[in-house]
């Protein structure tokens, strides 16, 4: 899923970039591993080094780990006419969340730029949305609203942004409409993952990149607009290339990049972004947090607590206070902040759930990195026309939660040292899983836990979890559905049975949890934060998503076009 | 998993067994399709019609379906060297749950039909089993106990009883070591699911079939001794022939299925067996069953009942009345004992629990079809060293139920109404799923029901939920794990969320429910049910299952010989 950088960290830690001479590194494409099912392991950062030309690197550190980093910003924009050399139009694809935000930014950063690449959105011609594209200056009268498959076959680059579940549909139709030497830009590796089920490659005579925003389409306008007037507001965004046909292509990926408003552009491989990102929707992100918080809900109100007590030592408390002092302060600031006593819950809690967690993350990571997740949620975005998926925020618990919510004080929200522990050790077990399988750094931060503090949870806190669940992508919501119930499940089964039955913390499991790297890895993120936080709304209120939210929507108009 | 068809059936359905000539329909061979992961469907029981010549076929209905079956039994003993004509020797490899059975009851009946074929067991030579092999008179002295692979390279019938994880890893060698013209016998389909993911074949000159006992290793064994004394003894079996090489697998298959004890054996194909089969257990056999009885409990206790209550109302209702009254008079049976103001609480649960009951089973059923689920089971056991599988029974709803068992009267559990009206939501849409994807009636009926009411559940009710799931298969005990937690929240989220809003009920979901075809091909499966029926022992007792329990026991010594 796609996170904000908002991180409002305060220990801002000094970009320790280095400027040295790489073409011995430098590769035409990634040294990505393309073969692989059974091995689930992407490349580790440091070699991913892409053939950029027009746009400078910088070599940054991330804990003990080096990544190239490129610095966006509109100082940059005359850079986008030699980065887009050739390409006379861009088609975009969908009019889901991102597709307006990526249209609208693309084609003002082309006009400040002083050039005369077009920007045409991709339609099914009897879409509603088409009159929303038309509102904001799209118009068949001009030539920049068209036909989706006819605008697929005119165009020098293709940003498609239709929904995964479309993208798995359309595939073949859409490759073949393509030009020759034409670009493909995906926001989400998820069409690989499909591919590599199918048994399937990309058509060798185009280009395919990935640009992937780390925010919902909403923020990625909205923070890109206050960019004009803000210094180093906008989202930041991962890219990848994964096919150079045309020697040019890490260059248009890393100019999308910019066009589109990141401050910063993380490397990253398709491969690795939708391993990553569909594993961390499934833990600590979405599906984790979920879990965690009806488990210890259950639990408090057992052991006593009334329903509004219970739902604010869990839920409130992960989503306010936890959740702001992680974005500040990082995990070990919510563990320096307890005194003695509630510190040792703290660890005794951490210390029972970091293995259970660790195991249903393991799972998840592997079922994703296999092809399993994304066969399922194909298989059941066909069974939606039987079986829609229903609201999950109608239960006894959420009805709670809907009541304090009302009547909230935010001061008065605790934070509770057994839930911290629960719910960082669902975040490390997040974390560490990503690391052992060769993430790089800033892909592990954003998808384990940016995007959690300072995207989702502020969501959650503000709207409610279904509010949050059902604005993200099918892909994210099957997977909440599917993975919630397990953390919920092996966390009740084994680390509160053991808690409950006296097992000592084990000072190994804590002791790895402070020294852990991710800690400056995640503290050099938060100096890649950008200046603008987003904002959230509240209940009945549809500021900050959209309509669609997360990074392509169903409602998208070519979801529909087959 | 295995069943034992103990149906105490008082309402005996006559077998409208017919003798038709059956030489157009026959094929060497089943008309199986075995092309596609696509394709989940499976064919109808009605083409199975396997080119069987030493024994009788009868045919049968079930409900609107034909099928073939074969009736075995002591008398048919005498047609056991024509079946194995040309086997001099069956290597059983493995000492689990069936193996010991198998192997024992072959070896009497081939000597009770003055045979002089072999049965050698095949053990890693310094297992622990090796002695309890020896104990039962299989010993290296007269070479029918001996090195797995020297015994696979040897023998003409290879019955391969080793775990389904340790099939995964070992069948390149094991298919490699068999001798061409041999046969490999095997009473899982599973393997099939690992070659096809695996995108391979059995090789070609070689024999492939299945006998499936419906229950465990143990259950074969004793019910085979009673069968020498009580006519009709033994447990019933599927049957399956995937590859003839000889022209004489059919023969050998049903063979087989006579040797082990089988009072009946159904048709099926191994594909046909492994889905049904993985995917019962998952359903209302084991996952479905916890995940009701769980929500029920946390829904109960929410009401204000106690937790010794709750867990009467839930857990015991469930094991205890309600599956001895669907055991003797079928789901129905349950409908027609309760009042009209129970019957009406029945019917609003039952129709609210149907529809998410059917999106679960229908998300299982493909996520075993397309090979998900047997690719996260081999990815699973592999992860077994670093996080082996935790105790589920020890949480707070486990440790009431011990003390409520141990207080139990068993006159006085309640039949509660709206639990009936879950479970059996959740049993008939066990049964929809497979009728929808084409599966043979005895199968249904078998993998949805009969295993469920006469096997597991009285496990259940007199040891436990953690007995009764740790003493299946790995298979079976992580597809509980990973399904339970569903089945239980969209319960939660869907059905009492619709009841608790006062929806009312669906008379058409009811009036399916009572007119199902599947309720009179219930009656003519238990009107093959043995006559004598399993014992389950009670609490800290050994009584029944044995070590391993489940159709393979991954203590099977083969499981470590790589």
């Amino acid at each position: 899923m796609a996170a904000v950088t908002s991180m409002a960290c305060r220990s801002a830690v000094a970009l320790s970039s280095v400027s040295r001479p790489s073409s011995a590194l430098r590769a035409a494409a990634p040294r990505a591993s393309r073969t692989g099912r059974r091995s689930v392991n992407v490349q580790s950062a440091v070699e991913l080094d892409y053939d950029v030309k027009v746009f400078d690197k910088e070599l940054v550190s991330f804990a003990e780990k080096e990544e190239y980093i490129i610095r966006g910003g509109r100082d940059k924009f005359s850079k986008l006419p030699a980065a887009f050399a050739g390409i006379k139009s861009v088609g975009v694809i969908g009019w889901g969340s991102q597709a307006p935000a990526q249209a609208q930014n693309m084609k003002d950063s082309f006009a400040e730029a002083g050039m005369d690449t077009k920007v045409i959105i991709g339609l099914r011609p009897d879409s509603p949305s088409c009159d929303e594209a038309r509102a904001v200056g799209f118009t068949e009268a001009d030539g920049t609203l068209g036909e989706v498959f006819d605008v697929i076959s005119k165009v020098d680059m293709v940003v498609l942004l239709i929904s995964d579940a479309a993208q798995a549909k359309l595939y073949p139709r859409i490759l073949a409409a393509m030009k020759p030497g034409s670009t493909l830009g995906l926001s989400h590796g998820f069409l690989l993952g499909v591919l590599q089920n199918d048994g399937v490659d990309f058509r060798k005579d185009i280009n395919v990149v990935l640009v992937a925003p780390k925010g919902m389409g909403p923020s990625v306008r909205r923070l890109y607009e206050q960019g004009k007037e803000v210094n180093g507001a906008g989202i930041n965004a991962s890219y990848a290339v994964h096919q150079d046909a045309t020697g040019t292509a890490a260059d248009i990926a890393v100019g999308w990049a910019v066009a589109v408003g990141a401050p910063f552009a993380f490397a990253t491989t398709l491969e690795s972004e939708y391993k990553s990102d569909i594993y961390g929707e499934r833990c600590v992100i979405l599906g984790g947090v979920h879990g965690v918080v009806e488990s210890l809900f259950r639990r408090f109100t057992r052991q006593g607590m009334s329903d509004e007590e219970a739902f604010r030592q869990s839920v409130e408390s992960i989503t306010g206070p936890i959740t702001r002092i992680i974005s500040r302060d990082g995990m070990l600031g919510v563990y320096a902040q307890f005194n003695d006593a509630d510190k040792k819950i703290f660890e005794q809690a951490y210390s029972a759930s970091f293995g259970p967690a660790m195991d249903i993350c393991y799972e998840i990571y592997e079922d994703v990195a296999c092809g399993n997740e994304i066969k399922s949620v194909v298989n059941a975005v066909e069974r939606f026309g039987r079986w829609p998926m229903g609201k999950i925020d109608q239960t006894h618990m959420w009805q709670v939660g809907q009541k304090v919510r009302a009547e909230r004080k935010e001061e008065d929200i605790p934070i509770n040292p057994f839930t911290a522990g629960v719910y960082i050790a669902t975040m490390m077990a997040t974390v560490q899983t990503l690391q052992e399988k060769g993430h790089p750094y800033s892909e592990i931060c954003n998808e384990s836990i940016i995007e959690a503090v300072d995207s989702l949870n502020p969501y959650m806190h503000a709207r409610g979890v279904a509010f949050m669940v059902d604005n993200c992508s099918y892909t994210a919501r099957l997977g909440s559905r599917k993975w919630a119930p397990r953390f919920d499940y092996v966390l009740d089964q084994q680390a509160y049975v053991a808690v409950d039955a006296g097992k000592q913390t084990d000072a190994e499991v804590i002791q790895a949890f402070k020294s852990h790297p991710v800690h400056s890895a995640l503290a050099a993120c938060a100096a890649m934060r950008p200046s603008v936080d987003i904002s959230v709304g509240g209940d009945n209120d549809n500021t900050g998503v959209g309509a669609g939210a997360a990074r392509t929507d169903f409602r998208s108009v070519a979801a529909t076009v087959a």
